[in-house]
Order: C-alpha cells, then sequence, then structure tokens
C-alpha cells in the first residue's frame, strides 16, 4: 500500500542524479505519466508525485520537461552564497575559502544554450491543450548557473550573461508555486507566459542576470517576501500586460537596472516593498500602465560602494526618474524615497535629478511621499580596502556629513495632464503645468 | 530509536487510506494518544506527531476528529485546478481534456452532511477543557469538496452549495496554522471559532462558496499571503468580534459577495492587499466595526466577464456602498480604489454608485485615498467565445476607451458624524453634512 | 546510491537524541564535516545536509556548534502552548490539564548557561574565515526554554529571565533563514550579529524575554509574518546599526518592553504590521535613526488586563511617546494608532500621554495618521474570574462606554526642528515650535 507517488532522486532507478539528474527527473515524469493515465474513475485522476532532492550536487546536462500538473520538486536548503563575491576575490586566496559554490539541494545547470532562450532553461514547463497546466510547485532547492561569460569586457564572471534560464514556463499555467527556492547565477532566474494565481512567495533569486519575468499577459498573482537582486543589465522584476498583480513584502537589493519594470500592466499593486537601487528608474511603468497602487514602499537610491562593479551600471541618466511613469491613474501613495549620491556620480554632469516623473498619460494621483535627497563628498577607496559586506553596510549608514541635494521631486511633462500632487515635495521642487495639473506642496516653514 | 511519532497513512496498518482516509487517520489519532498519556515527566509531555499523507487520491468517507495539541497533518502539494472551469466545459469535450480533477495530496471529501454544520467537515477539530487545544498544522496538501449540488436552478455545479466543510475549528484554540493548503468546491473552506494567533498563511483557497470564517470571537491573529475567491453568496474573510486581525498580502478575486466582511471587529488592520469583486460591498463593517485600519489595499471592482456565472450575483445595488462601514474611529488610508464598469449593469438603472459609504457611527478618518472611476460601451460576448482566462484577463486590460464615471466618492449618512474627509474625491463628489463632518476635497484644476 | 545527505536525529548511531539531542546534532554535523572536504571538485563542492527531528520531546544538554554553510535543520511542528498561562495556573489544577508541555518537534534546553550569554544558546552558530557562513536554514521545531527562573520578586515563572537563547548566530552570516519555528520560555529567542540577506519569517516567537535582537549591524534582511510576543523587560524586535531592513506583516502581541527598537537603524522600513502593547515606547527610535519609512501599521496600546501580570510594565510613563524619535528625515505616513486607558493608570498622574513624540534630529514627515486616544471608568476584576482569552479578548472588545482621552498627538522637542506634520492630529493635539516647523492639523469642524 506505500505510495508510489513520493520519489527520490537518489534513488531512482534510472540514470545518475550526481552526472545528470535531468535524466533522471525526465525518466521519473515519464514513470509517473505511465502509471497515472485515467483522469476519472471514482472521481480519481492523476494526482501528480512528489520528487525530493537531497541535499547534494547535482549536474543537470538534460532539460528536464515538465507538462503534467501537480508534480512537485522539493529540496532541503536553497543553498545560496555569494558567487559575485567569490569570484571577485583573488584565485590564489581560493584555497582559503570555507566553500566556494553555493549548496543545499544544488542543480548545477551545466546545459549548453542553444539560440532560443528556452533551451537554456534547467526546468522546461509546457504543455498545450485545457485545461492549462496546474499546481506545479517548486520548492526550497537551488539552481545554479555556476558561471557567466564573457561578453567582450574581459570580466566574465561579473557580465550577468550566460544564457540560462532556472525556471522557464512557456504555456500557460494556473497556480503555480516558487517557495523558497535559490536561484542563483543565471542569465534568468525564473521566465513565465500567461500566469494565472501564481505565486512567487519567500525566494532568494540573486547574482542573476534577471530575478523574476513575468511575460506575454496574466492575472491575479502575487510577488511576495522574496529577497532579490539582478544584474545591471537585468529586471528584478518585471510584469508584462498584467492585471491584478500583487508585488508585497519583497526586499530588492541592488543591482537591477530597475526594481520593478512594468509594461502595459494594469490594476495591479506594489505595496510594502523595500528597494534599493544604484541607479535612476528604480520603477519604471511603460506601455500606459493604469490604475496600479504604489504604496507604503522605502526606496532607496545610492552609488555603487564596490569595486568590482563600479564600472557597470544601467545607463540611465538622472532626469530619466527614480519613478518613472507613462500611465493613466495610476496612485503613488505613503512612499518614503530616499536619494544619497555625491553629486560627481550625476549623470550628466550638474544634472538635478527627477524623481517622480510623469512621462505621459492622465489623472495619476501623487500624495503623501517623502522624498529625502542628500549628498556628500565621499572619499574612493582603494579596491580590496572594505570586505563588500563592509563596503555595502558601511555606505548604507553613513549619513552623518550629509547636506541637502537639489532636486525635482516631481517632474510633470507636457504630454502628461489632469494629475495631482499633495504633499510630495515642496512647491519650489514641482515642476509641472499649473494650469493643467492640481499641486499642493508641502507648506513652507513661516 | 527510530520515532514513532511519523506517520504515513499510505503504510498505516488500519484502514485504506484510498478508500477512507478518514478512518485511518483517526486510527492514528487514536495510537498517538495511546502512547502518549502522560503530561510530565522530566519536563516531557504529550508532543504530538506528523501524518504524511503522498500524493494521491484518498476518499474520505469518515469524519476526522482532531482533539490532540501538535498533530501535524502535512502532505505534497495542494492542487489546484480550476472545477469551476471543467464543469462548464461541455461534457462531450471532457475526454480531452488533460485532466479533470484537483490533484496533488487530494482529500476527496464524500461526507453526508446531515443537519448540522459541523458534519459536512472534512477535519472537525474538537476539545474541551484547559488548556485551549494548541499548534494544530495543516499543511500542503488539498481538500476537495468534488461537486455543488442543485439548488433547485438546474445549474448545480455553480451553486457554490454542498453543505461540506475543509477544516471546521469548533472549539477554542491556541497558535494554529494552515499553510500551503489547496482548498476547493467546499461550501465553507476553514470556518473557525474563538480563535487566537491563529496563522492562515500562503494558502490557495477557491472556488469555495465561503473561504475563511473566524466566527464567534479572536485575537491576535493572521491571515496574510493567501489567493482566495468565494462563490457570489459566500465570504472571502470574515471575521466576528475579533480583535487584532491582520489581514495583509492577500490577493482576493471574484466572486464572493465581499472581500472582507468585519462583524463587531475592533483594531484589527487590513492592509497590503489585492482585492478584485464583481459587486458591490467588497469591504463591509457591520456592528459597530471600531478603529480598524484599512491602507495600502488595491481594490477593484467590475462586471463578471464570464458568461457561466452572468446570471449570479450578491444582490446588492450599486448604493450599497464599494466599502461600506457602520463603525466608529476607523482609518481608510492610502488605498487605490477603482471602479469600471458599463452603466447598462448599474443597479438601479441610472445610479450613481457609491464608493466609500458611511452608515453609521462616528470619528472615521478617511484620508489620501485615489478613486478611479471609469465606464465604457462593451460589447457582448456570445458565450464560449473566450477562454475563461482570456475573458477574464481581456476584461482587466481593457482601458483604452475609458470615459469617467460618475460617482459619489464619499456618501455619509446623517447618522455618522465627526468624521474625516481628505484628499479623497473632490468636493463634488462627497455627500456629507459639512456642519458635523470635515472635509476638505482634492483640490479643483485652477 | 542513496543519499547520506540526509539525517534523522532518532536514526543516529551516536548519543541518544531523546537525553541529549546536542551530542547527537553535533556528532551528526562532525560527520558532514568528515564527509565534505573538497571545496571543488567539477564545480561540486560541501553542500551541507539537512537533520530532521521528528515530533517528540528531546532534551538538549550540549549546545549544538553549527559551522558549516548549508546546514538544514527541520522539525514537524512549532509545538506552541501558553506556559505562561499554565504556570499561572495553580499546580493543584495541573491534573486537568490535557497537557502541560509544548509539542511539535521540541528541544527542552536544558543547559545550565555560563557567565557569558552565548553559553545558554541552544544553538551557537559561529564560524570565522572567509566567506561568510551562508543559508543555515532552521525551520518548523520548537526551542523551549521550559522555565524562567527567580529574581528575587518570588515570582519566577513570570520573570522572563533564565539565561537561555534559542539560536545565538554570533559570526556574520548571508541569507539564513528561520522559518514555522515555534520558539518560547527564552530570555532570548533568536539572537543574531552582522547579519546579511536574513529572513525571520512565519515564526511563532512568544512568552520569551526577548523575541529577535539583531545585533551590532546588517542590511538587507526581513522580518515578516511572525506571531511574537516578548515580556516586559525585553525587546520583541530590536535592530541596530542595520540598512535595509523591512520589518513586515508582523502581529506583536504583548507584552515587550517595546513593540520594534531600532537603535541607529538606517534606510529600514517598518509596514503593514499589527503592534499591539501595555505600555508607552511602542516604537523606539534611538541613536540617529534615519530615512526609515513607518507606514501603514496598526498600533494599539491599552492596560494589561491579566492580573498575574498586572504588577509589571516596562517603568516607562506616558509622556515619553508611544512612537518615540531620535532620528533624521523619517517618514511615519497612514499609520491608526489606537490609545485607550482608565486614566488611573496613567503615569504620571494626570499626565497627558503624548503619542508621537520628536525627540531630536530633524526633517521627520509625519502625515495622514489617525490617533484615537480614548479613556473608560475599568471595573476591576478579581484575579481569576476570566480566563486569560477572555479577559484579552474583552478588553480588546470593550469600546461601548469610551470617551476621548486628551493626548497630545504630536509633541516636537525644541531640539527637533525643520519637520513636517500634516493632517495628524488637530492643531490644537500638535505641540512644537512652529517657526521651525511645519504644522497643518487635521481642519476643525466648522
Amino acid at each position: 500500500m506505500a505510495s508510489k507517488n513520493y520519489y527520490d532522486v537518489t534513488e531512482w532507478h534510472v540514470g545518475n542524479p550526481y552526472t545528470d539528474i535531468g535524466e533522471v527527473l525526465n525518466s521519473i515524469i515519464a514513470d509517473i505519466k505511465s502509471r497515472q493515465k485515467d483522469t476519472d474513475h471514482n472521481e480519481e485522476g492523476k494526482p501528480g508525485a512528489v520528487i525530493y532532492i537531497p541535499s547534494g550536487d547535482y549536474h543537470l546536462r538534460t532539460q528536464v520537461l515538465i507538462d503534467i500538473s501537480y508534480l512537485k520538486i522539493q529540496g532541503s536548503g536553497h543553498g545560496f552564497v555569494s558567487s559575485s563575491i567569490r569570484f571577485n576575490v583573488p584565485q590564489d586566496q581560493w584555497k582559503d575559502l570555507h566553500e566556494l559554490w553555493p549548496g543545499g539541494s544544488r542543480i548545477l545547470v551545466d546545459l549548453k544554450p542553444g539560440e532560443e532562450e528556452y533551451t537554456g532553461a534547467a526546468f522546461l514547463v509546457k504543455r498545450e491543450g485545457d485545461p492549462r497546466i496546474s499546481s506545479v510547485e517548486f520548492e526550497n532547492f537551488c539552481i545554479d548557473g555556476l558561471h557567466f561569460v564573457d561578453d567582450g569586457s574581459g570580466d566574465p564572471e561579473n557580465t550577468y550573461l550566460n544564457g540560462k534560464t532556472g525556471i522557464y514556463i512557456a504555456s500557460a499555467q494556473d497556480s503555480f508555486r516558487i517557495t523558497g527556492m535559490g536561484i542563483i547565477y543565471l542569465e534568468h532566474g525564473v521566465t513565465t507566459y500567461n500566469s494565472d494565481a501564481l505565486s512567487i512567495h519567500d525566494n532568494f533569486i540573486a547574482e542573476c542576470g534577471n530575478c523574476v519575468e513575468l511575460r506575454e499577459a496574466g492575472q491575479a498573482s502575487k510577488i511576495t517576501d522574496n529577497l532579490m537582486g539582478a544584474g545591471y543589465r537585468g529586471y528584478s522584476i518585471y510584469a508584462q500586460n498584467f492585471g491584478g498583480l500583487l508585488v508585497a513584502s519583497n526586499n530588492i537589493f541592488p543591482r537591477g537596472t530597475s526594481s520593478v519594470h512594468f509594461s502595459g500592466v494594469l490594476r495591479s499593486s506594489i505595496t510594502g516593498n523595500r528597494f534599493h537601487s544604484f541607479y535612476p528608474g528604480m520603477l519604471v511603468f511603460e506601455n500606459n500602465c493604469t490604475e496600479n497602487l504604489v504604496s507604503s514602499n522605502h526606496f532607496l537610491r545610492d552609488h555603487e560602494p564596490w569595486p568590482p562593479m563600479q564600472g557597470y551600471d544601467n545607463g540611465l541618466e538622472d532626469d530619466y526618474g527614480l519613478l518613472r511613469i507613462e500611465g493613466t491613474n495610476n496612485s503613488i501613495i505613503a512612499n518614503h524615497i530616499s536619494e544619497t549620491i555625491d553629486t560627481k556620480y550625476l549623470k550628466p554632469e550638474g544634472c538635478v535629478p527627477s524623481i517622480i516623473h510623469l512621462v505621459s498619460g492622465t489623472g495619476n494621483y501623487i500624495a503623501s511621499n517623502h522624498i529625502v535627497a542628500t549628498t556628500q563628498n565621499t572619499q574612493e577607496k582603494a579596491a580590496g580596502e572594505d570586505s563588500c559586506f563592509d563596503a555595502q553596510v558601511g555606505a548604507l549608514l553613513s549619513v552623518s556629513e550629509l547636506q541637502e541635494l537639489p532636486v525635482i521631486a516631481v517632474l510633470v511633462e507636457k504630454e502628461s495632464v489632469k494629475n495631482v500632487v499633495l504633499d510630495t515635495g515642496r512647491d519650489s521642487q514641482i515642476r509641472m503645468d499649473r494650469s493643467k495639473n492640481v499641486c499642493r506642496g508641502i507648506p513652507e516653514l513661516m
């Protein structure tokens, strides 16, 4: 009577999980399909199975294709360690390191990506027909892309490029769960298409080119309680043509090109997050994002403090906007926005940075946001003087000699009208056509 | 030395989990009780046990009675698929579907409910005496009510009625956890009484008549990070006589009669949620709800786009209020509220809908909320023209031809006084006795 | 081929987990280290392991030392029961109780703490060198300190003192996870130093002297979705020299000396929480906390209703402030703050309590907060008249005879200038130098 629906990759009779876990997983999926054929017998169906991956290092040389609902793949450890720090430590010091590689239940993505993006995915979810594939669960294991590759800069491990993806969900799906995962050193962490009721919750997705991309369209999903950090070319969170997305309680650290990028997203909510970026364009709404809420978030923009990455950025200049909105009827309420940067780093030189930039669209409501813009003269540190942690924490905590930095709190382009700006910046910090937009600046000191 | 406190329903020697998992679970609970009798020996007591349910289909024909603390029942998959979509697909197409039924670790609730509601519960938690039963955990399995039943309409699978409940906690309890579950096609998903420190976190509770009901009284609990959707007769989240409830980070989609319904609830908080409803009365405070916070939520009200359900609604008219408050000293701050509907669907005909409706009570504080009300002429689609997903996403994303819809942003009945309304609607959109309430509308365009 | 990296404490050949699980865990860790020595072979390394603790009572007589990355210790139950209630029930009634002790996967902390605090920790994490120890996971078990000890008051079980700690992370660490735990009756629940990307999520940490303390420095971490309650001497959440901490969706109940205490914390966010305290000083920012966001929280301060604890408090008086800020450029936006207390309990006698108290620092932004201050004449209840639950819920729900309590909504000391206070209290409730601070009170009734 013992269940056949519990598998352990280290106890499966086909393949060797340590040399190619992909072959093992595909074999197990075939076994599930061979046993579960009948969709309706006494109201029983095809309940799927769980596949357990114990802690260990498992090379994946064959892409895993998932085309059955209810499959759960579960490990015992998200296994993150900073490969970015390690690759920037001189190689002659590696022998003294406690560990070099991530761990936990660790999938080493040993694929050679082809032309098409999905070919570089460790896990490809793809199934046509009805119903949409449903309730697949990825839980608490590590997907490690191992290395980034050179892009001609001669600095391969810092390129965030390798053509690999952790989880690529090609088909419309319903009620998927990605929880407790560690996802690292992949050009794309999680990429999905046409998601419905997707939950990406409590994961650690970092040192990836892009962390989470919800493409094509989708609805009623949540990205909550994750720790994330992308690369300077890539998205932390990207969503396209989505309705009803909830992005909440995430702590998104640098250095993605943006923290959240919405394209044609409607009636969604970004709330209660902590965002930290090294570049302008932290929150980008493009292609007529409409009726979204951005509230109770903490935004921090400062300058890259870690020497190995100081040569890279997202290419945007400081007049782009920290929060840049192309869209209508959005709400930006009760946020705290800190920009702190030595003026020598502003681009173009002498730029007065824009914080909230309404580029096009109408009827946006901007209220009760606190913008804190500061500057100081920073001392250059010689490379290697601080550990990465010290450099980062030191940068976060250095406030003692700050002075006020002039910024445009809210910049409303002439294409954007009927906006309402309340208690966000002083009147002198707001640039708009006051005959076409409503403005009540923070009262001045008497 | 191997622990006796780990059980697997498929390896228990009494009963057959596939034909009656209820009998198996009750037998296991009896075994735990027979082994754990001593409450105090070397500071050891009765630690309970974990019961594992592998992926599979398990008929439950006998109610499970839980009366021991610390019991954990854990599965390997929440197993949701939309039974609502499937039952609305013509039966002759079912043979082409990949699956018909939910999956994962799936309990098929095969009970015949009696007169009293608790008799239809798959899991009944009941224990008198002290201390209150504590720390029972339900994790990551599926409870499926299978079918709804006819109510005379001739449309049984769309009635949301079957007298069944997933988890019914009849007794006062402390520190229970319901996590990662899939709960579907039950008239009541989770019903509790006198809850203290309850956590309902990261579940998928949908296509149930009612999703979560916290009855009688309770305190210090949290309902967070769930995906939920109820039926047009039932509650998504209901709480009664509660103090200190936190409802946060939920994505609550249609089609419950309301998104959140509080009765006599105090000093609780609804924050950071995304709510989507097809009817008025999304947030209902009745019986003198007091000192609650409603902040940073996204509310969307539009019209049912899916033909099989277009004949049903919650019976309320558009002057009821989208957020309807009977109570004192509540705070409604920093929310985004979208109402978008073709005027032909408003009831009564020609109604100017109320958005925030203060019915009775005093001293409510309504500030910095953005209300977006739009309308357009919609085209009727023939039934079956779109997939359910396409219809839903299409409705969410259609904004291109919207016009402003006249609404009453805030309606204060004469019974309700000393309220404060700031920056929520323009003066012309606020109806109140301005001699008894404070009002500062959004400034008008110059 | 079956994995060696899955351990079960009840199946290990060294030691007896029931009499000393510490010895067993240390032995297992030694085994992992003996097998995993090579940091780099075919890009494989030292992936760590998972150690499973089934439900049961396990005395810990030897401290567990963790010095390997990726170790996961996982149980099957957080096992909370209120020892505080039980120890305040007369001993002759204990025989009628269903259980006396917590349960689940329960570690009984049977250490004799020495002089230094770390000696009383059940789990000590300590490792020098590089990289920082990473991705250790503690999941879903119970750490029980068993008893508090006398401090001369003759009321030992109510002292919240015993020199014990649940998890003590002495070394800088990266990406640790503490999830689903039950932590009870320890002087310190979780204490960490120099944390980076730490996640403390969905735990029950209560009846501890202090719940969570993040000491020395740290960054980019999150404390989310926990239920917590400390003792009158101790912290619920404490953080020191932190940048980028996210404290969200927690339900923090009494009776800690504070709900959140920040010392030298910057650019962090406290949002979407529910806080309940019996004393002034719920939110304390000291040592120049800067650029933090406090938004969308519900604060409730009332008076201890449970007789066994009515003799204790945190020693602060009501002019201290409920939210007390020493710092610059912080944002306090969209919060609901309820203070309800019989005037006879105010200290000093006749005090007009301060709600938001800006003590020093500049440029703080206080906007759109709703303060509700009430009072009533309470009846003294004889000890034992109500159960603890009834007393607590009764106190939360008693609103029928409330009257307004005069308070100072915002008190700005002369040392603190350039603050902005908007729509938070009426002008008559705000005390500040209006030549040095900006103030716009809630408009008065006409």
